[in-house]
């Protein structure tokens, strides 16, 4: 990766290649431009887990060594992206040309994302496409692993579903999203097209399961959400993947098999940045002191992209599961209360949570905390994806496999298994860290 | 103890005392009322950690086996206390005319605190008199053990003092007690008009030490704070003790050697329940997601007796000291900020603390976390009375002696060795059960 | 009215009725609990606007002379409703007893509401009915004159509606009551079994005309909201009405005429307590100072009866318009935001309203202001009840006749003409007491 | 002034000068680079009260003739100042490139500022100094007039003080400014060095009178404050003079006399662009309401120049006075609470003021109103300090004279017979507005 400061200290460094699907959002943008930024010393790891002392000698991947590519719908250059978020506040005055040579070089390694309205291609040729966009890439930069990491937009709820992406779990990922997920100029805009049949669902597992492997030997014509059809196609070119987004991705009944029979590692979902992460830290104070809380109530004003997505009234009945996962782990169950998304465009880049926890102290007497969180999406996203890239780089180095729930620590939908209270995340992330070190 | 509604299951339960300095406040008011009201099943024990499935098998003693007495300057009968308290909404509607047996029983067990101004004994003296209430309390009610709990108002900065409790150790104090601690109606207001002087400090060192194992056998004329005097005679009475409040107790220099030479638990200081207890979990989240502090501004609200303490001017300099050692710990360096307490006698028994926590994201982005907590002071100190009380009664039971860092989970500046987060704070307290419990 | 200390004072007053619809509900009782305890002494006059200087000669009925009964559906008497509300905190520890007498003798004067599931009485012996209960009240009591006040919990949208109450204005009523309104013990669940087939609305509009001034010529089967079919009894009574809820009240096209015939004053509608009356202050701030506006967004948190009916998804379209429609008013264009209305049963009688309101200052730097009020209900309202008793009585007295926009000040959704702008509305109250001063 | 879209369509207009004192700092720096985006179309006037509809024919200066100078002690050039800003965010992004013209030109027109320490020259010389700068810039720009404003960094409290700057109006004017003021790179840090002895004040006072009308006769050797010495300046050159930070300026004794034998128009003092503005529409709600404010406390988070200044802890003692000028004004009488003023440097250009207000309703009832305004204090004052240019200078021009109170609407601490109330401001600047219009 040719950063200014850094071609000669690098050449010896295997690369590893981070393939972003919504690689043109705000998200991605932010990550490639900081990634650049932090690996020249213009700025401080700030919002980096893996650049903290318990990770220093994990063997992970340096932030030099990484190099970007990924696929999107959108075609607005990066190096132009990056001028927005500079204006919007998201970025550093100055930032965007200071790294201009990263952006650029990064921005000829997307490929057109899909399927868009009128596509006509199946879901088998899609995989096939997009996995060959991996291996092409792997091949050309002479990537010793590659990662893929979502972080498009949500995707409507109830797009695709195949045989099992009921509308429960759709409606779940989309609210729990209001929080960190991609943003708006990734793919997601481009799922209302998408028509035809899916075949039998064994062969389809089969072929999926096979692709993982090599090239598919199936042809079924699959009816999946696009986050799967990326997730497939990272299967079948041998890519850990990492599903940063409420949408399906491998969650999918027909990727499940095939996912355990990768031998690929892979976490998710739905990146935890604003509410959530307070409530994963709130909900255990609450339990452990055996207050009761009566109500947690909550609001987003999101301006992103993602905010219009996740205002949708079709997401709305789900809202609450999504939300309060975390607190009805924490809590022991569920309490009042209602949790809005509310789109409010002159926002720009950032987002404001309002809590209102009503709870019980000795004897009943009534009391509130409440919070209110102001954080810009992409600044909280990206460092998160740089720590989730690395990570996941060197568990595949290390021949870990399938789920990672010691990533639940990143994640409001994690893996089962994990526990919801992020202290608890935090040991697990700090276990696996040891895991990965003392492979050396 | 004969409370209505279980006398017969009680009968045979060795019984065990709490003896609260400040026994006419708020907080041991609403401990006393809450304890014969959740005996009695009147209330559920919200706020009771030691009411939880890992504390079930510890061998705690029975809420309906504590007997409660205690030393105050203040006559106001508990009775008309607890109306009071009902009147302003701390204590449950109806609540004191239902536990008033209780409440009369206790406030029979209420000895003179002292010394007020004028008392011309000497600190030996008075030792040794409260020493000996705390004797005639377990004699005459056959107590298995008692326990010393001081929840008297914070003392003035500099007070006292003998050779070791400097400004800065007391400004800290003062400070960090915005939160708990004890309430108005104590012994502080008492502490005036000491007069004297304290004999060699080597001599005063054994006469506490041997205080600890019999009679006093020395008589210098001490000059030690009001609360290290009730510490001592805690000691000298073979008691446990728990200082929830900021104020000196045992960390006297001059009482340093006899509490290690006890053979007796004790812990502190400084109770946890707002603004720190936030902070405490707060903190380690930023910590663990390696977001930038810059700066973590608060103000305190308070409306009752320890306002007007707290908000003195002499406290000032030392504010931030004490409400900001936590974030140091956790943080890893103290961030900019400054602490606030204010006397705002209209709240009357609630507090306010709000928090301004400005933070860095991804390179360099700012952003902003807001608390606000509207707590009731007493209703969250006294359920952690009755788990205090319990604990180390038990700790005692089991031979335990020295500092109980176990205990800090309760505390804002918890013995030496004890962690700052929350959660590892939990997590000794449940070890520290797992000791209780495997002993029986 | 035999108020204990008044008595002797009282002889020579003339009695003035207040018919509450909706009487035994949380502001009703604390209606007329607190004008017991003001007028006696026992609590001083805070929140009655007609007990401040401007108001002193305005020829107001004494509160002492004021009597009470009305209408409601609901059994539980009035006593035992305000021992409720002190156990909530809503009325003081202790009050009840002190103004039992009060209590009970209101409690004597309240009669059946209706229609309740299964009544077949017409419209039109429905108001007939209604009608004679407040004939009966002036007569018996020897009443000056009668106020009627619409106090009863907000309708459901879509409630009766003849042929004028369409779906939007409706919504507008429901969503705009977060505020102040009624509450859950008025009427309002009883207007589900109302059946029947209105008749010609010519005729109708002429029968509710003649109806005001005097006995019904006309037997029309009419199907009005409950809401209105007190307003028309109140108007074929003679008597002057208030409507401080959302409902339609006289609100109705069939009504219209009769109101303006009827030669009675007349007020409504939405009482202002919370977070319209600050955006009725805070619009104008930004309006005055140029500052534009972008998002103001809002979310309430209702603890009481109307918290259910109001979080009901059928009002949720037109949520935006009946909060919105001060910032339109004020600010000269709606801005961008939602409001939110959620019922959260465990916060009693109190409210919680959230503002966030972004918006930019020169050169398009944006910031912003958020507000938290947390109030009572019944304790803001009921205080604007007796003064709005007080005001539409003595506007009577003097002859004034039709809509009084010179209440604006009191409602969310006053009468044509009347600003938005508090300090206006002040300004036109002001107005008000000159010309009610002038005639004595 | 050779603003690049305007050149022809302002060749016949009459130039305006504006001086502003502090010309290097914040506020002068946003309010010059506003004052050019704004007359070439690139912002809308957002924040400009004088570009509202009812200002529209009040013969107020255009924009685009407006023409700036000032003093400053130091030399950070406008164009590099405007840089930092926007780098800041305080400044859009590309603005500083847009309006460079404007700023370099603006640059060429400041003068050095002072006394510095180690100056020598008398009170008398500096005056003559200063305003030998005015009548120079008058004179080479071919001015029609010219508005002196102060916008430098708060004096220290105490600082100067000739006969009459008693410690009490300083203290209010260093705690009131936590609002607006000016900012850090003004001339107050130049005041330390002041030295000499004041000659009698009967003397002075002449010499000041005289030197309104023309250049001074006697030479008294004065000590004032540094902004009192700017103020005098002003009345030497017949220039009209705004004071916008709490600084004594022309509330110093020795120039009363003058100041009302000038003949000119004067305002001030202290712009109320935050905390205080909110005040004074909410303090006016709770009084029209009839409600009992108990405590409003406050705290201001600064991160400006300004922030070090008023945390001062001789401030103190003064804050509660300034602040709460206002609510004694409005309530009737000063509730009780504190207002601190922090220096948060991490803050940058922005602030946030916190209101806690504890309010009583009826019969009693506790309730609270929480506001958090999160501000950026140039882009407040840079407006309101073009208004205040043109007001002034187009009220010069009507020939008013002495104090403006009808331009209470910007101050905190207004002239006397101002209300406090902004509604009545806004009334009284309209009515201002018609007496500029009559004159056309």
């Amino acid at each position: 990766m040719p950063t200014y400061a850094l071609s000669t200290s690098s050449v010896a460094t295997p690369l590893v290649g981070v393939w972003l699907i919504g690689a043109r959002g705000s998200v991605a943008t932010t990550a490639i431009a900081g990634c650049a930024a932090v690996a020249a010393g213009l700025h401080p790891p700030v919002g980096m887990v893996t650049e903290t002392p318990p990770f220093a000698d994990c063997g992970l991947p340096t932030l030099s060594s990484l190099v970007f590519g990924g696929h999107d719908t959108a075609n607005c250059p990066l190096p132009k992206r990056a001028e927005e978020l500079a204006a919007g506040g998201v970025l550093p005055y100055g930032l965007p040309s200071a790294v201009h040579t990263e952006l650029a070089a990064a921005d000829t390694e997307i490929r057109p994302g899909g399927p868009l309205p009128g596509d006509t291609r199946t879901d088998e040729q899609l995989i096939d496409t997009f996995a060959s966009d991996l291996r092409d890439f792997i091949r050309r930069r002479g990537l010793s692993r590659l990662v893929v990491i979502n972080v498009a937009s949500t995707e409507p709820v109830g797009v695709g579903g195949g045989g099992g992406s009921g509308a429960a779990s759709a409606g779940e990922r989309a609210a729990s999203s209001a929080e960190a997920a991609g943003d708006g100029t990734g793919s997601a805009e481009a799922l209302g097209g998408v028509d035809g049949s899916f075949g039998g669902a064994a062969a389809s597992v089969r072929a999926l399961a096979d692709s993982a492997r090599g090239p598919a030997a199936s042809g079924g014509g699959a009816r999946l959400p696009a986050s799967s059809l990326y997730a497939a196609a990272a299967l079948r070119a041998g890519c850990p993947y990492v599903n940063f987004t409420p949408s399906t991705g491998l969650h999918h009944p027909l990727l499940t098999e095939a996912a355990l029979a990768s031998g690929l590692p892979y976490a998710g979902r739905d990146g935890k940045t604003g509410q959530t992460l307070l409530r994963s830290v709130l909900g255990p104070m609450f339990a452990q002191r055996a207050l009761a809380v009566r109500a947690w109530s909550g609001t987003n004003l999101l301006g992103g992209g993602d905010g219009a997505a996740l205002a949708d009234p079709a997401a709305a009945a789900a809202k609450n599961a999504g939300k309060e996962r975390v607190l009805a782990d924490t809590l022991g169950a569920a309490p009042e209360g209602e949790v809005h998304i509310d789109d409010v465009p002159s926002l720009g880049g950032w987002k404001t949570a309002w809590d209102h926890i009503a709870f019980d102290g000795f004897l009943g007497t009534r009391m509130v905390l409440q919070t209110t969180w102001q954080g810009c999406d992409s600044s909280l996203a990206a460092p998160l994806i740089l720590d989730l890239a690395r990570l996941t780089s060197r568990a595949h180095e290390r021949g870990l496999s399938g789920p990672l729930p010691e990533l639940a620590f990143y994640f409001k939908d994690p893996d089962d298994g994990a526990s919801a209270a992020l202290a608890e995340q935090y040991g697990a992330l700090l276990a696996l860290a040891d895991q990965l070190r003392d492979a050396r």
